[in-house]
């Protein structure tokens, strides 16, 4: 995009002072988020209702406010809408955020009739996010959709259309070890559109990934070109809402979106170089992946797994991702012999070793010195780890497991980094952990490791399944825009 | 199966008085889970290394024990297996499960000719589980896989080759609310195979529906005989483990059994009514639904959300399930119109209405009456709630949010009561919680949901496509077994 596009679009995601117009000192999940960031205290609080909010000066109309102002997040009644909009033009302000619902997505003739004269009012003179949406989540400059936004910067993208997606992302963020650059929820996109965002996301030097819920476009060219520019300079992963008869009618009423047949959507994703997921958890899953892994440069995986039964499921997964779980070299295999007990193991690839996870740690043959083995192995290409095995380190171990634990999760990461820094293969690991699960220290013990390789930056998945297919979209990018040999 | 297999096969699952031969009292998984059940008195050590184990007289041999016993379970060094089940023979055992590995699953032919001795020695004088498993867990018994194993019966029965997913059941039973009849893992099936295990479970009463692990089987015949007699009589839910030529590869290593392609164990499964799933989160999700819900008789859904975005997306899960989500009736739309907020809101279905889980509860025009609304619409098989609400309530009612969710759980439950109970329409609930979360307080809200529906008797899921996915195998199977309209 232009310099002075992508400057305008940079000025709206880091406004120096902004008017909450409508702000109310109950329930008011905007005016929360922002009094807990950096921007605290350059927001105005408008509301001829209130003299004070938060203790604060909470003035009558924008108009009043005497210092400039360059962004303003409205939630007054639809109906005003207009008039505010007006007002903030009258004050000079670049941009607004429009909070507030009731207008095409209503499919109501008023509605259409509201959302015209918000469109006439603004036009060319102040550039407008909404209506219908939660706006923008900017950890840098401060702008938040919810008071659980974290202040941690990141290099993921999101542009939803829907404000619960957005909300989702943000919220979050952190269980997901998700840091961003930009979220954006637009709603109705009256005014700046998905392309616009695209493209400004692509030029973004913090945005790494950028990840696309999308319920449909009113110009369908301009979407393609914008998708294009910015797949070719990072990936955009895209989840269409709204594939089938109802999901479409469901979108329509949603955000009053034309939609489209799944074959349009799904043509118009491969051809521009976008990656199209299903739902919105492969949406955070394959983004987790591409924040934070490097690129395989094949689709030999070796599984590090702790069950027979499981690791026959994980093969067979492993097939229907495209990807390869092939035996070890000879050479591998001669090495491991001599650091994996025989007794109820299985050396190969899948290793399924579960006596390494407790019982090998004398100084040389220890678990660090097993998973560097594996990833040197001619045949592979990246490395996931099923862990399933707390439970069973606590049988065995007892009262010692959590500190039992910490060794094995030292180890575990020892391999994994000499995996990815030095042999730059990708590692995943996969920490299999009933969301229900009510014991505690099972709890505990599965967390710590978790935590650990998020804080040394791997990604990491509830679930094998998750975390197979997460590689194999890496994988499938690595080979189509030939990042990988 | 006839009456006097039947009744061999039932005095294997509830012995009176059972051995273990190779007992230890160090991390001795099998004798810890007996030392917790009902069974304990009755259970017998033998090591000759020991005096006393746990306070109590160890045997050197089987031999030794004055009292009569029905079952052994053997954990001794693969060597002894053939020596120490000869001795069991002598002593009259009827049964005797083998836990010990080294047998033809390593592929070695010293593993194979120590299981060909084995099978000589068994032959018609004693009947054989494994070797290579973890054997049985019978609540009703006091047979246990693992410590944690619940003494709570249930009407699941589970059929495993492999010993993980046996243990991962028995494991995650609480959990996943998940109460059994059976569970049988059985290794190498060296005499007792799958089979047995199919006609038994058919044919026991405390069994609802049957889950299935299957590797590979000696005997198609006999397998095909057996699915077929199962599955006529109640759903069977199998993962075939092995479908891939990795996979495969990786199960030989496993079982040491013959796998077949994937392409016949599909024409298997279907040809005898089975219903094949890809994993083993699938096997447990699909298995729950079929022990707690009624068969839906259509495969119209109503889904109660509250995100526009999400249920653009669980709309199109539902149809790529096969799963319809149609309009409402005129009528209930009227009589929604009276009971929900507008703003805000999508009166239709999906019902995207989020004030109604904290905005109202007036007497009339409750949150239990919309649902019941929503119940009683001819259009609708079925109800799916997706609920990812707390932390929104948490945000609106702050230090009352759990007074509050425990209202919208009465609520909630008093229509579901009323669609399930007086309509006969199934209610699935999807609780959607990320196994990281580290939120404790919107963990705890969200679990309080999840057990109250899960007291009631409703399968509860972590997540709305795994919740779809479990309903959708609850149609499929009443359209295809008649047992829907």
């Amino acid at each position: 995009m232009t310099q002075s596009t992508y400057s305008e679009l940079n000025r709206i995601f880091h406004p120096s002072k902004v008017a909450i117009i409508g702000a109310s000192p109950v329930a008011d999940i905007a005016t929360l988020a922002l009094m807990k960031t950096k921007i605290k205290d350059n927001v105005f609080f408008v509301n001829p209702k209130y003299n004070e909010i938060f203790g604060r000066k909470c003035y009558a109309s924008v108009l009043d406010i005497e210092e400039p102002i360059d962004y303003a997040i409205i939630g007054v009644n639809a109906n005003l809408v207009p008039k505010v909009v007006g007002e903030c033009i009258q004050r000079g302000i670049g941009a607004a955020h429009i909070f507030t619902s009731g207008f095409s997505e209503t499919g109501l003739p008023e509605g259409h009739a509201l959302e015209k004269e918000l469109k006439d009012v603004a036009a060319g003179k102040i550039r407008i996010i909404g209506p219908n949406c939660f706006g923008i989540y900017c950890p840098r400059s401060g702008l938040a959709i919810v008071p659980e936004s974290s202040e941690t910067e990141g290099n993921v993208g999101v542009i939803a259309q829907s404000g619960s997606v957005a909300e989702s992302f943000s919220y979050f963020g952190k269980t997901k070890n998700l840091h961003f650059s930009k979220v954006v929820s637009y709603g109705n996109a009256t005014d700046l559109d998905c392309p616009d965002f695209l493209e400004y996301m692509a030029d973004d030097p913090q945005t790494k990934v950028i990840a696309l819920y999308i319920e449909g476009s009113r110009n369908g060219k301009r979407l393609f070109e914008a998708l294009k520019y910015a797949a070719c300079r990072k990936p955009v992963v895209a989840v269409k809402g709204g594939l089938t008869d109802n999901g479409n009618r469901v979108a329509r009423s949603h955000t009053g979106q034309l939609t489209g047949t799944p074959e349009l959507w799904k043509t118009l994703f491969r051809q521009c170089g976008a990656i199209q997921v299903s739902n919105h958890d492969e949406l955070v899953n394959t983004v987790a992946a591409f924040s934070h892994s490097p690129l395989p440069q094949g689709n030999r995986v070796s599984l590090v797994s702790n069950s027979g039964g499981f690791s026959v499921i994980q093969t067979d997964l492993c097939a229907a991702e495209g990807m390869a779980v092939p035996p070890f070299t000879e050479k591998t295999l001669d090495r491991l012999g001599r650091l994996v007990p025989r007794a109820g193991t299985s050396i190969g690839n899948p290793l399924d070793a579960w006596p390494i996870f407790y019982k090998v740690f004398q100084k040389e043959g220890s678990l660090g010195d097993i998973v560097k083995v594996v990833a040197e192995d001619d045949n592979i290409d990246s490395l996931v780890f099923m862990f399933d095995q707390f439970r069973y380190i606590r049988r065995a171990r007892k009262h010692e497991a959590i500190d039992h634990m910490n060794l094995v999760t030292e180890m575990m990461l020892e391999g994994s980094r000499y995996c990815r820094d030095i042999l730059g293969k990708p590692v995943l690991l996969s920490v299999s952990l009933d969301p229900f699960l009510e014991d505690d220290e099972d709890r505990r013990g599965n967390l710590m490791l978790k935590n650990a390789f998020e804080q040394n930056g791997f990604p990491v998945y509830p679930a094998s399944d998750i975390t197979i297919r997460a590689l194999a979209r890496l994988y499938k990018y690595a080979a189509q825009t030939g990042k990988a040999l």
